[in-house]
């Protein structure tokens, strides 16, 4: 467990998130399942060793983050050699002008700022298979 | 926060789930990320109010639970009218047998059982957007 936990730790930091939670359950007789809360969503991971496979999930929000960074370390530092790996967008598409309307009263535009921070544009589904 | 976690606490009771670990998280000035953790894998939420919109992963394994109870309990819980609902199969998906090989050594069958259920068969992604 500690191993799964330090990788997808250090993918959340690979890819530049800001980790605010982590919490990590390990089954018997094997097989760990972890979240890593990031403040632009989350990163979590279930792994059935009995079948050398990993389900990942990489969610995203913003355009700082770089989730494939993400996918790139935790495929490495599992040795993954057949790693499957699929993009999803999810949630408020924008459209051509790259601007997602909101509501928000906002005269100072700090509340803007971070709302566009966390537009969601990015979800990754890695699937590892040795 | 605390209406978001008890609804997918109780998405996760509503599918029959066995909850393992719960983490939520309150952004500064609205918004919430929170997973729960369960034996059969994960759910997760990420808010954002200020579009009336929020992501919902229901990533389930095995053939006891039923995560479409999850979603409609969910979009039941925050009265989403517009439900968004994704299933993706992921993973080792059996084939026409149901059965997946493994290769555990196992004399008593206990880990079988266990096994069979944890391969991981479906994941739910629900956007809810009122």
């Amino acid at each position: 467990m500690d191993v799964v936990k330090d990788i997808l730790v250090g993918a959340a930091r690979a890819c530049g998130a800001t980790i605010v939670d982590v919490a990590f359950h390990e089954f018997n007789p094997f097989g760990v399942s972890g979240v890593v809360v990031i403040a632009e969503s989350h990163l979590s991971i279930h792994t059935w060793p009995e079948y050398r496979y990993a389900a990942v999930d990489i969610f995203t929000c913003g355009d700082v983050i770089k989730p494939e960074y993400a996918a790139d370390y935790i495929a490495s530092r599992f040795r993954c050699k057949n790693p499957s790996i699929v993009e999803m967008k999810r949630g408020l598409i924008p459209g051509a002008t790259g601007k997602v309307p909101h509501k928000v009263s906002d005269p100072t535009g700090k509340i803007a700022q971070r709302v566009t921070q966390r537009v969601p544009d990015a979800a990754q589904e890695l699937s590892l298979v040795h």
